[in-house]
């Protein structure tokens, strides 16, 4: 725990719901300290005026009150970012809730700057992730700021405990945050998670009402929606031709994945801080996202660069799992992906249907690929059929120098 | 080209179809040789015994002619250590095609040593994969072998002269055979795959009728199928409950898949050669084989294993892709693989519908999935909240370290 | 910290001397518990049995007193396997303590479970790797284990504590161990290590006295020592034809490496728990093993298993650094390694001079280098030189393709 | 083979030796075509102005003589880049032959473009990794270019055949041409190489007269040599203080390697066209920039940089052994590790001495090295030997957690 007595001005980030709210008012209490509060538009659909609200309600100066609508730079800077690398976490996860926490840091940080503040809070509990990546944002930004993980110092330990606290210290309490939620959320433009309670049991499946933001492939409808998205050096640019800024382009791919019941993912992951855990997420747009970047990557990215890319994948998307956005390797690889970026420009055509997303089509000015070359028929200038003979030939002298060994009874 | 006159006995991979029969023909009257046919039941869906009459009309000695049913050994030999790996090639593709030849090959080798033969031929053409990979396995089971590799040597580089040489040679034709196939197929038990002609513009969208081995997803039921895999030490042993051989487990799970509309891919690739090409791939089995593995390993798998696999797999995919399965490269990578599999056994539930593949459930007695670990609520007996602290403390001290030095503007 | 009235029994390594000794009765009257001392012989070059009288005299009973000689097992189970792997940790450490700590780790779980006790203790600090790396096999072994790390819990924070509680509790101590030490050290049969004060500056010298187990360059022989190792399946068996066992083939090494000065090591080095740190490392036979090693692998080992197991070989490096040797990734990538060593057989000729190991011959039964392949001259059987134009053709494809895109301004 | 008719105009890469001058005439009398010769200074140690005069005697016309002194270029853009990386092959070779190839070919395909000519052509032979580095680089360069490789196409298979095309083609040949060399060689700033004949048998030593760059460690001075080497953004800027070019410092600290017998290595490599070689490489200004790129990233790189550059290095020196400079997968990586580079400015002092690079010393002004962090005694600021507690324990927790289920028997 920081020494209580040396905060004097922590930047929280701030909600507006009854736990950040209880943390608010027991940083008061317990640092005895100016609270600046952050609450950012990520995308997560919530209205943030009642936070400001709930804010000066709770006692803060209008000076403290930060709000920002940051979708923007949250898609341009961070979600386009790693989907350049195609990044999934064990082979399924889209790493929705990672990729938003450095952000949200390092705008605090910038507030801790701005305000003259020494310490900053965050609302994630000691047994997720959520805190190591805040925290690992916080210092490498601002090595020597105070860290406050109320989860991990209070004794608020049970849900009763909070109830009491909220009361005691007149905060208001929706009617239904009394009880326990049958499962924690979190939301942003790039996906919304539930985990939690009901979800606790991976041996049966995730009720349908835990998930947000798609319907169900079943309810989804009967006619496929067909659509396009343009690129540009491996970025979204547009949709069915027309050009969006990252936030509408995710925004809109949102709504199509939505309708169609795309996106949904019912996960047992390993988490950094060493046990598994279950969770369901939905990420609409940014599974078409990456099936259609995977399709015009297909005719844009050389052989030695997509192989490169995926060999490297692992790693990076392991890194932003971690919280390691603001580490050097993570830097490195993102400047090896970048490289191979610059010729991912075209339009990729795609059938949205009941959870699919099918290609259904790619084009690009800088296509590598050659009709003349691939074609059965003979004649092509660049290909020899002969060489395909030299070619196995040099392949195949290791492995039959080894096969001779074999022989010889070696 | 090998010396026409060097060659006495030569193992041909035989189909029965046109090409390998011109091939047939074409190898007994360039070489002047003795012509030992293989047929292989690898689960292509084709009946073996016509091969065995069009051998003999072409000439071939009734022992020279070898059919062999290689389903059972394929799956367990081939198809299931690679889908130990979770092997997928650029991001999609599930090696239906490329793990097939490696038997093959292996097969045609011991044909060779127990007929005396002293070459061997195969029908892949000059520009694909294939010959890279029947030849390497070649090679590398028997260094001195001799090969042919018609299609890079003959000249009948066109269909009108591949006809030609028929009738010159009194070879049935089928009247479908005569034009040219609007696209080329490879089978399996695996996987059905179509490429060439109709396929060759990745701009177009696949046309409906070159799909073989499933009903569109448009087309599958309104009802979804619920059923369950039980696996042994990674490899799928039963379906539903009941046990079954690897063969007929990938059989069963063909059925399924096809009739719900599942495992169709349409991709632009790079092959081994240097080239971009466009294929169809049906692995309805595979993939939801594919799915119900990564929910066993989920539970069952240590993040350590987990994550090493996940940065090995794009590595050893690519190996079974470009034909180094007997290279030993891939022997220590499964090595390294089946060493992680011991405990992976348990069940999965899935849900089938409509090109979905829904994980519904994972059961192990192996499980590491920790229920009061995981759990929000304080009190686990192996984990203390403050612990997270310095967790993150220690994991944030280099980039501290890296912070305060920009700090000091270096 | 553990609950101090929890701990009845505990396993504590205990080397004799004054730190240990410390420990020793610390966990006696903080504990107020049982204590059964374990002291290893790695090869330390110590005499163990004053071990057992300075326990005695603190009061341990003969039956809590463990002595083992451990050399063998460290060598046959512990630094060859790694070696296998040609592991060194940033490019340079041999890893000499690290590969000591999980086998120590080991003994003192089996003793605690032969001895009914309930936890384990060691005298590593709280900012070294080597707490990490008992833990981490305490831990994984045991998983209940209680651990006490007194460095990190008690006050003795300062050198002049230390000797007051030593002196409180009669504990003897010798003359030169009064004052600080200048640098601390570790010694076992694979390597000494010598960090702290008079090497905490890095952009100084190390001074020479430093060194424990090797002359210097300048003072070794002016004439050359001609040696050979031989090798079973990459384990070194056999020294100039002499068979001898693990443990003996080190010591051997160590002496030749001695006389020569060779395996000297100043190096600054990124510790697991996060800051740099400076170390002095003297491996004179492992240098010499390592060198003799990749000789052998060079003629035995295929390109693909060589270059794979470069690629490996960082990660299973750090591995063993960071303490996760018990970890089923550490066990997965040992299975690759072994798997790649079953040919590595064979006779290396050395020249030690001076610090240099200077290979002067390599022969094998398994050799794949193949004089009649590599010559200039023509004719040799599996080589036609028209294979390279090939095998470059297609090599150069995919750069060709890029190239004709760079070209049309893409 | 090119067909001879169509070429028109040829670049040759031009020794003036006798093997290049005998290609020479053979691309006049085979192809009939203008022949422009290009000879590059890439500090092999030869004169450059008998290579003119001795094209003009075999009738090129001064406009298509083309002589560059490319020693600055190569060592800045080629050789320090690569450094960069750390790169050494199979362990061991620093890669001095490949890194030359591709800026030779380079500079071919600029003459060629500024010539109009429609050819290029080398002198490596048909066995070896160079035609493979030197093509290409010609079609990735230039994709339709026309490649001739004499050693591929023509019938003088042998030293006297090739002896007897000189004589009556009136090419001068030195006396100590005539008879076969007893290895072959290749030389530029960066290091030299002999193979072949005398070195073909890897069981016996290699003859001390096949070094030429490199006294022996037995004959270098009894006394060391004191030196530094300042680096800015990871290479190397001054010696001893005083500025340089880039290839004004290989130059010198060849010197100084010579000198003092460092740099000789005696390898068995892997053959990119797949045999194994035996080479003696002498390197003796690499060997000491390596170990000083070492000491200075070992101070100013974190952890997470340094550990993924060593994991990436092992393939991009592959890449470059291979001949893959200019692929996209090669400039991948350089973009990462070249990321990595800002920081790593500073000095290393190091004493060479018979064959030992020995690190006296590193100093830097972005050190992240803290003594105050990593000192024995408590107190430093950012470190609380309590957070390496909880460190381990969640380090531990997946351990414990497999632990506890081998436990439970499964």
């Amino acid at each position: 725990m920081s020494d209580a007595a040396s905060v004097k001005k922590v930047v929280l980030a701030y909600s507006g719901g009854l736990d950040t709210s209880v943390i608010l008012k027991w940083l008061q209490t317990t640092y005895n300290c100016e609270v600046v509060t952050f609450t950012a538009d990520l995308g997560q659909g919530e209205e943030l005026e009642p936070a400001r609200k709930k804010a000066e309600l709770l006692g803060i100066k209008p000076d403290n009150i930060f709000i920002d609508d940051l979708r923007e730079e949250f898609v341009r800077d961070f979600v386009f970012p790693m989907f350049r690398a195609n990044a999934v976490y064990e082979g399924q996860y889209l790493l929705g809730t990672s990729i938003a926490r450095p952000l949200i840091a390092k705008r605090q940080i910038e507030i801790l700057r701005a305000t003259g503040a020494d310490a900053v809070a965050h609302g994630a509990t000691g047994k997720g992730n959520d805190q190591v990546r805040f925290e690992l944002a916080y210092y490498a930004l601002e090595p020597e700021v105070k860290v406050i993980a109320p989860w991990r110092e209070w004794d608020l330990t049970s849900r009763t405990k909070l109830i009491e606290f909220a009361e005691q210290h007149q905060i208001p309490i929706a009617k239904d945050k009394r009880g326990e939620a049958p499962f924690s959320v979190d939301a942003n433009l790039l996906h919304s998670s539930s985990e939690g309670k009901v979800l606790e049991d991976p041996s049966l499946p995730a009720p349908e009402d835990v998930h947000m933001r798609t319907i169900s492939p079943e309810d989804a409808p009967d006619q496929p929606t067909l659509m396009s998205i343009d690129f540009e050096k491996g970025d979204a640019v547009a949709i069915d031709g027309e050009p969006l800024s990252p936030a509408a382009i995710l925004t809109r791919l949102n709504e199509l994945g939505r309708a169609n019941g795309i996106g949904r993912l019912d996960l047992v992951e390993n988490r950094f801080v060493g046990m598994k855990s279950r969770g369901v997420y939905e990420t609409p747009g940014g599974t078409i996202l990456l099936a259609a970047r995977r399709a015009i990557e297909s005719i844009t990215l050389d052989r030695g660069a997509a192989h490169l890319k995926d060999e490297l994948m692992p790693r990076y998307a392991e890194l932003i799992y971690n919280g390691f956005w603001f580490a050097p390797e993570r830097e490195m690889l993102q400047a090896a992906i970048d490289h191979s970026q610059k010729e991912v420009s075209g339009r990729v055509r795609l059938k949205l249907y009941k959870g699919n997303v099918i290609v259904t089509g790619r084009d690009s000015p800088n296509s590598l690929y050659n009709q003349e070359l691939v074609t059965f028929e003979d004649g092509a200038v660049a290909y020899d059929h002969r060489d395909a003979a030299g070619f196995i030939k040099l392949n195949a002298l290791r492995l039959r120098t080894l096969g001779a060994r074999k022989r010889r009874g070696a």
